[in-house]
Protein backbone atom coordinates (compact mmCIF):
# COMPACT_ATOMS: atom_id res chain seq x y z
CA UNK A 1 0.00 0.00 0.00
CA UNK A 2 3.21 2.38 0.48
CA UNK A 3 3.05 3.49 -3.19
CA UNK A 4 -0.35 3.72 -3.60
CA UNK A 5 -0.43 6.26 -0.81
CA UNK A 6 2.58 8.51 -2.03
CA UNK A 7 0.17 8.84 -5.42
CA UNK A 8 -2.87 9.05 -3.06
CA UNK A 9 -0.53 12.19 -1.87
CA UNK A 10 0.50 13.80 -5.11
CA UNK A 11 -3.76 13.16 -6.33
CA UNK A 12 -4.43 15.39 -3.18
CA UNK A 13 -2.18 17.89 -4.26
CA UNK A 14 -3.52 18.25 -7.64
CA UNK A 15 -6.96 18.68 -5.98
CA UNK A 16 -5.98 21.32 -3.68
CA UNK A 17 -3.87 23.41 -5.99
CA UNK A 18 -6.90 23.41 -8.18
CA UNK A 19 -9.30 24.11 -5.45
CA UNK A 20 -7.36 26.83 -4.01
CA UNK A 21 -6.57 28.35 -7.81
CA UNK A 22 -3.16 27.82 -8.10
CA UNK A 23 -2.97 26.06 -11.44
CA UNK A 24 -3.54 22.96 -13.50
CA UNK A 25 -5.01 20.00 -11.85
CA UNK A 26 -1.07 18.19 -11.34
CA UNK A 27 0.52 17.31 -8.39
CA UNK A 28 3.59 15.34 -7.33
CA UNK A 29 6.01 14.31 -4.36
CA UNK A 30 9.22 12.96 -4.72
CA UNK A 31 10.34 9.98 -2.31
CA UNK A 32 13.15 8.66 -0.45
CA UNK A 33 14.20 6.05 1.52
CA UNK A 34 10.11 5.82 2.05
CA UNK A 35 9.87 9.59 3.20
CA UNK A 36 8.40 12.48 1.09
CA UNK A 37 11.29 14.91 0.47
CA UNK A 38 9.36 17.44 -2.12
CA UNK A 39 6.13 17.99 -2.44
CA UNK A 40 4.38 20.15 -5.46
CA UNK A 41 1.56 21.34 -7.11
CA UNK A 42 0.75 23.42 -10.51
CA UNK A 43 1.50 26.97 -10.23
CA UNK A 44 1.89 28.22 -14.03
CA UNK A 45 -1.24 31.05 -13.74
CA UNK A 46 -0.68 32.07 -9.91
CA UNK A 47 3.21 32.41 -10.18
CA UNK A 48 3.31 33.94 -13.58
CA UNK A 49 6.00 31.08 -13.67
CA UNK A 50 5.56 28.85 -16.98
CA UNK A 51 7.56 26.58 -16.04
CA UNK A 52 6.37 25.78 -12.50
CA UNK A 53 4.49 22.53 -13.21
CA UNK A 54 4.17 19.93 -10.72
CA UNK A 55 7.07 17.85 -11.05
CA UNK A 56 9.14 20.14 -11.43
CA UNK A 57 8.39 22.19 -8.44
CA UNK A 58 8.82 19.08 -6.71
CA UNK A 59 11.95 18.40 -7.70
CA UNK A 60 13.21 21.70 -7.65
CA UNK A 61 11.98 21.78 -3.75
CA UNK A 62 13.72 18.45 -3.40
CA UNK A 63 16.93 19.09 -4.07
CA UNK A 64 16.73 22.67 -1.54
CA UNK A 65 16.04 20.15 1.02
CA UNK A 66 18.50 17.74 0.17
CA UNK A 67 21.40 20.28 -1.15
CA UNK A 68 22.15 17.98 -4.29
CA UNK A 69 21.40 18.72 -7.49
CA UNK A 70 20.99 14.62 -8.58
CA UNK A 71 18.37 12.47 -6.92
CA UNK A 72 19.48 9.59 -7.83
CA UNK A 73 17.94 7.25 -4.91
CA UNK A 74 14.38 9.14 -5.01
CA UNK A 75 11.24 8.09 -6.45
CA UNK A 76 8.31 10.45 -8.04
CA UNK A 77 4.82 10.32 -7.97
CA UNK A 78 3.15 12.39 -10.27
CA UNK A 79 -1.06 12.03 -10.72
CA UNK A 80 -0.46 12.53 -14.13
CA UNK A 81 2.18 11.14 -16.79
CA UNK A 82 4.56 13.82 -17.08
CA UNK A 83 5.10 16.33 -19.95
CA UNK A 84 8.17 16.15 -21.68
CA UNK A 85 9.19 19.32 -20.00
CA UNK A 86 9.00 17.49 -16.48
CA UNK A 87 10.19 14.19 -18.06
CA UNK A 88 13.48 15.93 -19.01
CA UNK A 89 13.60 17.43 -15.68
CA UNK A 90 13.41 14.04 -14.41
CA UNK A 91 15.96 12.84 -16.42
CA UNK A 92 18.61 15.93 -15.84
CA UNK A 93 17.74 14.94 -11.90
CA UNK A 94 18.52 11.28 -12.60
CA UNK A 95 15.54 9.91 -10.74
CA UNK A 96 15.07 6.16 -11.81
CA UNK A 97 11.62 5.51 -10.86
CA UNK A 98 8.34 7.56 -11.68
CA UNK A 99 4.74 6.49 -10.89
CA UNK A 100 1.91 8.24 -12.92
CA UNK A 101 -1.94 8.22 -12.76
CA UNK A 102 -3.77 10.06 -15.92
CA UNK A 103 -1.57 9.95 -18.86
CA UNK A 104 -0.94 12.30 -21.77
CA UNK A 105 -3.76 11.50 -24.00
CA UNK A 106 -6.43 12.30 -20.70
CA UNK A 107 -4.13 15.37 -20.05
CA UNK A 108 -5.48 16.38 -24.44
CA UNK A 109 -8.58 15.61 -23.68
CA UNK A 110 -9.28 18.02 -21.18
CA UNK A 111 -7.19 21.15 -22.88
CA UNK A 112 -3.50 20.81 -21.89
CA UNK A 113 -0.80 20.50 -24.74
CA UNK A 114 1.51 17.75 -23.33
CA UNK A 115 0.85 15.44 -26.31
CA UNK A 116 0.96 18.63 -28.85
CA UNK A 117 4.65 19.05 -27.33
CA UNK A 118 5.87 15.04 -27.42
CA UNK A 119 5.14 15.34 -31.24
CA UNK A 120 7.19 18.87 -31.39
CA UNK A 121 9.81 17.87 -29.45
CA UNK A 122 10.23 14.42 -31.59
CA UNK A 123 10.81 16.80 -34.76
CA UNK A 124 14.02 18.22 -36.37
CA UNK A 125 13.87 22.38 -35.43
CA UNK A 126 13.37 23.49 -39.35
CA UNK A 127 10.35 21.05 -39.17
CA UNK A 128 8.72 22.80 -35.81
CA UNK A 129 5.46 25.14 -35.17
CA UNK A 130 7.90 27.68 -33.56
CA UNK A 131 10.66 28.94 -35.63
CA UNK A 132 14.20 27.93 -34.77
CA UNK A 133 17.62 29.35 -36.34
CA UNK A 134 20.72 28.99 -36.03
CA UNK A 135 23.05 32.01 -35.09
CA UNK A 136 26.63 32.91 -34.70
CA UNK A 137 27.58 29.38 -33.98
CA UNK A 138 31.16 30.28 -34.56
CA UNK A 139 30.92 32.41 -31.91
CA UNK A 140 29.42 30.00 -29.72
CA UNK A 141 31.33 27.45 -29.82
CA UNK A 142 34.33 28.98 -28.19
CA UNK A 143 32.43 28.74 -24.93
CA UNK A 144 32.19 24.86 -25.39
CA UNK A 145 35.79 24.93 -26.22
CA UNK A 146 36.63 26.60 -23.03
CA UNK A 147 34.50 24.40 -20.80
CA UNK A 148 36.23 21.10 -22.11
CA UNK A 149 39.38 22.71 -21.33
CA UNK A 150 38.53 24.02 -17.90
CA UNK A 151 39.80 22.05 -14.47
CA UNK A 152 37.86 22.48 -12.18
CA UNK A 153 34.08 22.40 -13.80
CA UNK A 154 31.54 20.36 -11.44
CA UNK A 155 29.66 17.95 -14.36
CA UNK A 156 26.35 17.18 -13.94
CA UNK B 1 23.12 43.71 -36.33
CA UNK B 2 20.42 44.13 -33.70
CA UNK B 3 19.88 39.77 -33.80
CA UNK B 4 23.83 39.07 -33.40
CA UNK B 5 23.90 41.68 -31.04
CA UNK B 6 21.41 39.74 -28.55
CA UNK B 7 23.14 36.28 -29.60
CA UNK B 8 26.12 37.69 -28.07
CA UNK B 9 24.44 38.78 -25.32
CA UNK B 10 23.62 35.02 -24.68
CA UNK B 11 27.45 33.98 -25.36
CA UNK B 12 28.74 36.47 -22.46
CA UNK B 13 26.17 35.30 -20.18
CA UNK B 14 27.25 31.60 -20.72
CA UNK B 15 31.56 32.54 -20.47
CA UNK B 16 30.56 34.67 -17.74
CA UNK B 17 28.83 31.86 -15.82
CA UNK B 18 30.85 29.25 -17.02
CA UNK B 19 34.12 31.57 -15.35
CA UNK B 20 32.37 32.58 -11.81
CA UNK B 21 31.41 28.40 -11.70
CA UNK B 22 27.76 28.86 -11.79
CA UNK B 23 27.26 25.92 -13.82
CA UNK B 24 27.23 24.72 -17.43
CA UNK B 25 28.61 27.08 -20.25
CA UNK B 26 25.41 27.93 -21.49
CA UNK B 27 23.24 31.45 -21.49
CA UNK B 28 19.99 32.95 -22.57
CA UNK B 29 18.00 36.11 -23.40
CA UNK B 30 14.53 36.78 -23.61
CA UNK B 31 13.68 39.64 -25.85
CA UNK B 32 10.74 41.86 -26.37
CA UNK B 33 10.24 44.46 -29.11
CA UNK B 34 13.73 44.99 -29.09
CA UNK B 35 14.57 45.19 -25.37
CA UNK B 36 16.11 42.14 -23.14
CA UNK B 37 13.59 41.29 -20.65
CA UNK B 38 14.61 37.81 -19.67
CA UNK B 39 18.75 36.88 -18.75
CA UNK B 40 19.59 33.71 -17.80
CA UNK B 41 22.64 31.68 -17.23
CA UNK B 42 23.15 27.58 -16.33
CA UNK B 43 22.94 27.53 -12.51
CA UNK B 44 22.55 23.57 -11.87
CA UNK B 45 25.53 22.93 -9.28
CA UNK B 46 25.65 25.81 -7.73
CA UNK B 47 21.70 26.42 -6.96
CA UNK B 48 21.61 22.77 -6.38
CA UNK B 49 18.34 23.28 -8.92
CA UNK B 50 18.47 20.69 -12.04
CA UNK B 51 16.21 22.65 -13.64
CA UNK B 52 18.01 26.11 -13.58
CA UNK B 53 19.15 25.55 -17.30
CA UNK B 54 19.82 29.27 -18.70
CA UNK B 55 16.23 29.20 -20.92
CA UNK B 56 14.83 28.33 -17.97
CA UNK B 57 15.71 30.72 -15.84
CA UNK B 58 15.79 33.50 -18.58
CA UNK B 59 11.95 32.64 -19.04
CA UNK B 60 11.03 32.74 -15.74
CA UNK B 61 12.72 36.20 -15.12
CA UNK B 62 11.12 37.53 -18.01
CA UNK B 63 7.79 36.24 -16.80
CA UNK B 64 8.40 37.30 -13.62
CA UNK B 65 9.38 41.03 -14.98
CA UNK B 66 6.46 41.40 -17.83
CA UNK B 67 3.68 39.86 -14.99
CA UNK B 68 2.61 37.20 -16.99
CA UNK B 69 2.54 33.42 -17.81
CA UNK B 70 3.07 33.53 -21.62
CA UNK B 71 5.90 35.32 -23.27
CA UNK B 72 3.76 35.18 -27.30
CA UNK B 73 5.60 38.57 -28.63
CA UNK B 74 9.16 37.30 -27.23
CA UNK B 75 12.00 36.00 -28.92
CA UNK B 76 14.97 33.80 -27.06
CA UNK B 77 18.21 33.45 -27.88
CA UNK B 78 20.40 30.83 -26.34
CA UNK B 79 23.71 30.20 -26.50
CA UNK B 80 22.98 26.37 -27.23
CA UNK B 81 19.98 24.40 -29.26
CA UNK B 82 17.38 23.77 -26.62
CA UNK B 83 17.49 20.51 -24.33
CA UNK B 84 14.07 19.11 -24.65
CA UNK B 85 13.31 20.37 -21.17
CA UNK B 86 14.21 23.68 -22.20
CA UNK B 87 12.71 23.92 -25.47
CA UNK B 88 9.11 22.31 -24.15
CA UNK B 89 9.50 25.01 -21.73
CA UNK B 90 9.29 27.48 -24.67
CA UNK B 91 6.30 26.11 -25.81
CA UNK B 92 4.66 26.81 -22.32
CA UNK B 93 5.53 29.99 -22.56
CA UNK B 94 4.68 30.35 -26.24
CA UNK B 95 7.43 32.03 -27.48
CA UNK B 96 7.18 31.47 -30.97
CA UNK B 97 11.00 32.44 -32.36
CA UNK B 98 14.01 31.10 -31.19
CA UNK B 99 17.91 31.38 -31.82
CA UNK B 100 20.64 29.18 -30.82
CA UNK B 101 24.06 28.99 -31.34
CA UNK B 102 25.61 25.65 -30.50
CA UNK B 103 23.48 22.50 -31.35
CA UNK B 104 22.83 19.17 -29.31
CA UNK B 105 25.60 17.80 -31.08
CA UNK B 106 28.38 20.05 -29.77
CA UNK B 107 26.43 19.77 -26.57
CA UNK B 108 27.12 16.14 -26.39
CA UNK B 109 30.62 16.13 -27.32
CA UNK B 110 31.77 18.21 -24.46
CA UNK B 111 29.53 15.72 -22.24
CA UNK B 112 25.85 17.07 -22.01
CA UNK B 113 23.39 14.59 -22.27
CA UNK B 114 20.59 16.85 -24.35
CA UNK B 115 20.41 14.16 -27.10
CA UNK B 116 20.26 10.98 -24.74
CA UNK B 117 17.06 13.12 -23.43
CA UNK B 118 15.73 13.84 -26.89
CA UNK B 119 16.14 10.50 -27.64
CA UNK B 120 14.59 9.08 -24.21
CA UNK B 121 11.63 11.11 -25.00
CA UNK B 122 10.35 9.76 -27.80
CA UNK B 123 10.32 6.61 -27.22
CA UNK B 124 6.91 5.02 -25.69
CA UNK B 125 7.02 5.50 -21.62
CA UNK B 126 7.78 1.57 -21.17
CA UNK B 127 10.96 1.72 -23.69
CA UNK B 128 12.26 4.19 -21.71
CA UNK B 129 15.59 3.94 -19.70
CA UNK B 130 13.93 4.96 -16.45
CA UNK B 131 11.39 2.54 -14.87
CA UNK B 132 8.08 4.78 -15.93
CA UNK B 133 4.75 2.52 -14.46
CA UNK B 134 0.99 3.59 -13.94
CA UNK B 135 -0.65 3.52 -10.56
CA UNK B 136 -3.68 4.60 -9.16
CA UNK B 137 -5.12 5.82 -12.76
CA UNK B 138 -9.42 5.54 -11.44
CA UNK B 139 -8.26 7.42 -8.82
CA UNK B 140 -6.24 10.19 -10.60
CA UNK B 141 -9.08 10.97 -13.17
CA UNK B 142 -11.52 12.25 -11.11
CA UNK B 143 -9.07 15.76 -10.58
CA UNK B 144 -9.20 15.94 -14.27
CA UNK B 145 -12.94 15.65 -14.68
CA UNK B 146 -13.11 18.31 -11.85
CA UNK B 147 -10.92 20.30 -13.51
CA UNK B 148 -13.37 19.96 -16.67
CA UNK B 149 -16.16 21.28 -14.75
CA UNK B 150 -14.75 24.13 -13.37
CA UNK B 151 -16.42 27.40 -14.37
CA UNK B 152 -13.66 29.51 -13.10
CA UNK B 153 -10.65 28.19 -13.99
CA UNK B 154 -7.72 30.04 -16.14
CA UNK B 155 -6.44 28.41 -19.09
CA UNK B 156 -2.87 28.19 -19.64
Amino acid sequence: MRQENFMREAIKLADEGMRDGHGGPFGCVVVRRGEIVGRGNNRVTSANDPTAHAEVTAIRAACAQLKTFQLTDCELYTSCEPCPMCLSAIYWARIPTVFYGNTRTDAAAIGFDDDFIYQQVALAPEQRALKMQPLLPSEAIATFKAWAAKSDKVRY
